[in-house]
């Protein structure tokens, strides 16, 4: 048998060319959004004002198990895809393991990581509407930048509304946004009746994302042609993801490898809903068995300490009510360095497999997280992105394991991206003033006791 | 005849076992460094208490075409490389070009830049020679980064003495050199007794790359088992380079490509020596014909305002001196933001070649740089380092000149790495502060007055 090469990529021809939507092949379907005055699953004439006309369409779809990829996405895939998958041989030769370790590495592109998969899908639909840009909120930027990105390649106009705080903090997110043409608003903005609105009641607000949501979706309903846009939860966005598992998959085919265990981070589960999708889809269906594990920050652990529940997608309550793990639409994670994890609530269609028992989750440290991503960029020469590093820190447990008992497993995490931008928290790290922030049962009591009275 | 795809990547079956030593090829050979004080030819014994041995051997070498690479050194590149060699398919649409363009890419490593090509190579003759460490000096912070992750993964003390200004200006440089573990000085510091007297005679100095450089060579002389490394300028880094050039022309002769011109930026050489060595190789031996064209910076113009002579290559005055293009030592760049970009010098092999009329040499402002900058990355996707986009404004206007023509020729050229840590730079670009900087005549001639007196 041939050896296994540090980095498996796949030809263009062998590129997956549609997308792959778990919801066929699960049982029991994801609970449908509801109307927050209704309580009446949202139909599509409902969700038509805030989001595109064809991405809605995807988001109800609970039956069609592969959906294609229209040939203008295909040709921007093959722009920064297909993403290797490395056989992490360094690694597993200084963990001094007999585990085999992989990853599939999404942060080859300038957003960093893997948002643009499902960013570029969400721009192709808006264009095709005919509108004449997107709104979006973004918290880190990552998203933000992922958009900017496809915004640009099909000339939309992209206005992204930024966390204050965040804006401020990260000048550089910013400066890379603006260089593919978006403009970048920190909210809460005087442009918004409702950012107006907080800012006198609140002077000198830094802004929450809750706020930026409602700035975003107001100026996409009350302007003539955009459309409101997000880069995680949605089951929409699970599917555009669903290439990561696609290409992981095929190229692990390809060298005759099965995986035992398949390890994400999850934050809203964009990244790990997509690099488990085909995985998922032969466990639901019985044809494989995997354990798949999701890693969420101790900080915010909604899958491990949440309740599975209606709630408010968003702080500022004017979203839809999803059901998911959920830590309460009041929850104020600590200021944990994985910003892309930081969100009270969970995709609702791993929220259905986690309640079905298709999946684990287990809840992480951040000092820990940061000493697994530094072990990981001295040997494989890549430095990992706070959120990406939440996998790597169970890979690499999982892998300690396997040297202990001395089993052979077959370990593949998902990298979701680079750490370029967060080199404040590896900076505390270093120092040594890096806090673990663990919500005490009361703050998590507290938060619950909010959740809406719907079942 | 199959679609060129968008990437080529080699298989690790078909990636060089061996650098290719252009020297070997050029009749007329690079003039050998001098002792500063004797003005004769450094010997391998002159050499010896500042570099490795096996470095020095590759250093005098110009009659050896192929140096093999160690296995130990092909296993690392097999972390990170091949780098791919991409078709900018999207860019030639946006420009409505005939011509074909494409790239080969090295930014794709945490160094984000084509460096660890040499830092890999010294590291490992560092350790093969037994030694503790090395010291190094690191401007902008790309060699520091890729001599960090080399000595990390061959567990050598890095010892990095960055230039003050940029210490306080680039932390986050620091934090990624600190994530492997090396240690990051402040130059001038008290460690040294030449940062003793430079402190004692200008407190508050905000530190020069020459002070730095005469710093890490005391650290490097005076402590048992160390020796002194650089990034770029000399022929040993050269050869390593060969690597770019070596891939890029297998994957091109994969498919029966020939490039018509190729296009790197050029600061000490390092990359466009690399990039075009095999290419120059065959110009040499009289088998193939290719136009070669090097980019400098307005504000730094070594190749097309400098003088060919000997001069001292670094501002203290302590190293040997090289025959080069110049712009003499004492010449102090103006801030322009390609920091690998602003030396005074070149490297001397490729000063030979451009002597010899084998090569063009072209400079572009700062300015100009940027626009081309934004251009590509809103359609390639990849945000590139200011030096990078040296070479992609000359790509852009050969193309944009075959456009008028018709002509389809193929343009190749090197995009060293990611301007992920350039931010401020793209800021002023986009708020329209930034300004070209361009020496006077006067500026250029007090400067080259000063050369030392040796033919």
């Amino acid at each position: 048998m041939e050896k296994i090469p540090y980095k498996i990529y796949l030809n263009e021809t062998e590129m997956p060319k549609a997308w792959y939507n778990v919801r066929a092949d699960m049982k029991k379907k994801p609970a449908p959004l509801i109307h927050p005055g209704t309580h009446q699953p949202m139909t599509a004439a409902d969700l038509a004002p805030v989001f595109c006309e064809e991405l809605i369409a995807q988001e109800l779809d609970n039956t069609t198990p592969y959906i294609e990829i229209p040939e203008e996405i295909r040709e921007f895939y093959k722009m920064y895809r297909p993403s290797p998958l490395v056989r992490a041989y360094c690694l597993e030769e200084k963990l001094q393991t007999p585990a085999k370790i992989y990853y599939k590495f999404e942060g080859n592109n300038t957003s960093g990581s893997h948002k643009l998969n499902s960013s570029i899908a969400q721009a192709y639909y808006a264009k095709k509407q005919g509108l004449k840009g997107v709104t979006t909120v973004t918290g880190a930027g990552q998203w933000g930048t992922a958009l900017s990105m496809a915004c640009s390649y099909f000339g939309l106009d992209c206005k992204v509304y930024m966390v204050k705080v965040s804006y401020e903090q990260k000048p550089f997110r910013r400066e890379v946004m603006r260089t593919y043409g978006a403009s970048v608003t920190p909210s809460p903005s005087m442009e918004t009746e409702i950012g107006r609105k907080i800012l006198a009641a609140h002077p000198g607000t830094t802004g929450s994302l809750g706020c930026a949501i409602s700035e975003a979706v107001e100026v996409a309903t009350t302007n003539e042609g955009y459309r409101y846009v997000l880069g995680s939860v949605l089951n929409q966005v699970l599917l555009h993801q669903s290439v990561i598992g696609l290409e992981a998959k095929a190229a692990l085919d390809k060298y005759g490898v099965k995986p035992d265990m398949i390890i994400g981070c999850a934050g809203g589960g964009s990244n790990l809903g997509g690099l488990i999708a085909p995985f998922m889809g032969e466990k639901l269906r019985g044809e494989a068995d995997y354990r798949i594990i999701a890693v969420e920050p101790a900080s915010c652990p909604s899958f491990t300490r949440g309740k599975y529940a209606y709630d408010f997608c968003d702080t500022g309550m004017v979203c839809p009510l999803a059901k998911m793990y959920t830590l309460g639409c009041d929850f104020i994670p600590a200021p944990n360095h994985a910003g892309g994890l930081r969100y009270h609530g969970m995709s609702p269609v791993l929220s259905e497999l986690y309640d079905g028992g298709f999946m684990e989750a287990v809840s992480v440290p951040q000092t820990k997280v940061f000493e697994a991503a530094e072990q990981f960029a001295r040997v494989e020469g890549i430095l990992p992105a706070p959120e990406s590093a939440h996998a790597i820190r169970v890979a690499i447990d999982e892998a300690l394991k396997c040297k202990e008992t001395g089993e052979e497993k077959t370990i593949l995490f998902g990298l979701t991206g680079t750490g370029y931008f967060d080199l404040v928290a590896y900076e505390q790290f270093h120092n040594g003033t890096m806090e673990d922030y663990i919500p005490t049962d009361e703050d998590l009591k507290a938060s619950l006791a909010k959740l809406p009275p719907v079942d």
